[in-house]
């Protein structure tokens, strides 16, 4: 026979775990949660239960204990959700200095599996055992403490830019055009039209700014990338800021203030998950150091490294700009011939940036070029054709104001203020070449 | 030759057009914004100026001001971006009280076009004209007011649910396989496989509360509705909500808070923009009122409408029940066999509801299915092969706790909230099947 299930009822939550202290002593409350961990010692059980705010000791004594309760716990496994009504008791050699001597239990879901992890354990497998059932691994305290980075991150985010005056816009994610040429999109089925997903909310964020000025959009973007390695997500959360009357020298600062605001706010706020992480609190966050683009390229050839000017940086020259930069640093001033169409060249530089941590890209900006014929040029200089983006042109004949802005990958930032080497840790549910589910 | 037009260079805005007040009287301050309206009157040339937050006069005396300024104004035309250094100079019968007087301009662009609606007219071209050029268009004062109707509603949205413990996630857009069947799906190129766009996070925020029990979403879904009407998008955005321990019940009363909060925080902080856009304060909301089905039925039999038990509420129907609920009503308690498989039953009802506002459905939740065996049968029973939902339903043998939920048409609401009948008023750049650009 199956083992009973018990259905909710009318049972609530009175606590979560969390807020159980021993200024409750002898209260009766109502906990839920799921069991990690079932010890017998000399006629007592001794039972973990974790909620999302901890976790907390059940101890039932089994002569005192109702029957029914004991013998239900025989089909309670590791991972099983249940309820506890019980009675609240000090208890100094508890974790929590307290724990709860159960009167009534439900046994509301039962684990019939094992997963192929423990979760307090160090024996860890390959993340792709994790993600194949990542709803239970997210019990894991590693990626408990991901996530709790990732919330305060997100909710600084929208705070530095609403505190700003910046308005949040939605954009959309089916195109007509590919953004910044035809590789790496994904084609979709628009009815009886072909369109893609978006890999940028670029031209939608400039074209905003033309009324609502200052603009940020955290939404998913997408690349068929075809390559698999440890920084790239087919499907990604990209910030994207744009504002109008500003240059990229303006943007490189609200950068580099919003790195240090969600830096001191991490280590106000996640102070034991960053701990956990293995990150130190070295104080405030240090200036951003720019590095003209100009000054990298005789960096990476000063150590024999084979590079031209205007060169694109390659994983090795990265390795050594990482080396000497092994934090946040903007690389300022990139070369006109490789930046995408929409970014303003001065002579043969652009007024452009990417903040970087080490050899991780983490966001690229500039101010954008406003004149509707100079994008017309460059569309055309870059093999493009103007009549595919006349949708976006036509609205530079109604006045297009100087603006600059910048696309951040959320992910790549979480890599690095959580600490993780694979940013699939820090992505809910990733997407890549070979992972279409869960 | 084409007009000049100046480069932003160092001039950075100092003040907007709403900070000025006769208090700064005398002040040299630096606005940006663009042109609605030049009149000359009798050697005096007046200028309306808008930016973001608002308009002000500047007022030039030719014979007085810089000559190069005044030959300069000949060029331009409304919609014209500007920047202007002035002096503050109280204006009893100026709009805001106050008048610039410019002493230096940068015409920064110049519109060559004139768009085909006015910015304060009321002689409004149809909304596809306006979406045609919609970054122009969000300058109109009633686009400006449904901005800001959308960004105090999600604002308070993410405030309510993360005061609640409700954990923000993201989830993925790209999925193997449909939510609730087949239909309505725009098929896309993954790579080398088939896949989809989602209609709805349901089956994966139904897997994160197995760890954070409590989620939220903000992110957009996608409907391939062949419908043209004036409240399907193809592209919309999706508030989903589920919960752990809970029943539809909970989740019931929890929408009815939220709606009473954001209704009442909307009241404190966009008074102007509703009251502009047709909208009484009528004080606080009365309770929603709750419908069940079988009651439902009963009206609209009752108002002779042909409508047997079991179906779903025609357009005719709707109509029937929005005179009788005007505003907020939820129906409850559907029958089994129309709702989705992973909806509870309890009988031949489900333990389901559905957000209405007078003919409009806004919202739709209730208890799912926490045995992986139902689920399995339920899937069945709908025409669906259980192997294709492999990945979702391998996590329900670690024991899925009951739960609970409800996804919500974010620009349904808005619909209501900022009084508009087309649903394409209140998306940014609205997406359906006759629309893909802008």
């Amino acid at each position: 026979m199956e083992p009973k299930q018990d259905s909710l009822g009318e049972w609530r939550r009175t606590k979560y775990t969390a807020e159980v202290t021993p200024l409750l002593e002898g209260e009766t409350i109502t906990l839920f949660g799921w069991v990690a961990g079932i010890r017998r010692h000399g006629g007592i059980i001794f039972i973990t239960v974790y909620d999302k705010e901890g976790s907390i000791q059940l101890t039932v004594k089994q002569d005192l204990a109702p029957q029914d309760l004991v013998n239900a716990l025989d089909n309670v496994s590791d991972h099983s959700s249940i309820g506890i009504r019980g009675i609240v008791k000090k208890m100094d050699k508890a974790p929590n200095g307290v724990e709860i001597q159960p009167i009534e239990m439900k046994v509301l879901a039962i684990a019939k599996k094992s997963p192929p992890f423990q979760l307090q354990g160090t024996n860890i497998p390959r993340i792709d055992k994790l993600l194949d059932i990542r709803a239970l691994a997210l019990r894991r305290p590693e990626a408990r403490a991901i996530i709790k980075v990732r919330r305060m991150t997100l909710i600084k985010v929208r705070e530095f830019f609403q505190k700003r005056g910046y308005e949040e816009v939605t954009t959309p994610k089916i195109i007509a055009t590919a953004t910044e040429g035809g590789s790496a999109l994904f084609p979709l089925l628009y009815y009886d039209k072909e369109a893609f997903l978006t890999q940028s909310p670029q031209l939608f964020k400039e074209q905003l700014v033309m009324s609502l000025e200052k603009v940020f959009e955290i939404a998913n973007a997408y690349r068929a990338e075809r390559s698999r390695t440890l920084h790239h997500l087919s499907e990604f959360l990209s910030l994207d800021v744009e504002e109008a009357f500003v240059d990229y020298r303006d943007i490189i600062r609200t950068l580099e203030d919003l790195m240090e605001e969600v830096s001191s706010y991490l280590h106000l706020s996640c102070g034991k998950e960053l701990s956990f992480l293995g990150i130190k609190d070295k104080g405030p966050m240090p200036e951003i150091p720019e590095l003209a683009y100009n000054k990298a390229i005789e960096i990476v050839q000063g150590h024999g490294s084979e590079i031209e000017w205007g060169d694109d940086f390659s994983s090795e020259a990265l390795g050594i700009l990482g080396k000497e930069f092994p934090s946040f640093y903007f690389i300022t001033d990139w070369p006109a011939t490789g930046k995408p169409f929409y970014i303003q060249s001065k002579g043969e530089l652009s007024e452009s940036f990417d903040l970087m941590s080490g050899p991780l890209e983490i966001a690229s900006g500039g101010t954008r070029v406003s004149s509707k014929d100079e994008l017309e040029k460059k569309l055309r200089e870059k093999g493009l054709n103007p009549n595919s983006f006349e949708y976006h042109l036509k609205v530079f004949d109604y006045g297009m104001p100087p603006h600059a802005g910048f696309g951040l990958g959320v992910e790549r930032l979480l890599m690095i203020l959580a600490n993780q080497s694979n940013v699939r840790a820090v992505s809910i549910f990733p997407r890549d070449q070979y992972r279409l589910t869960p």
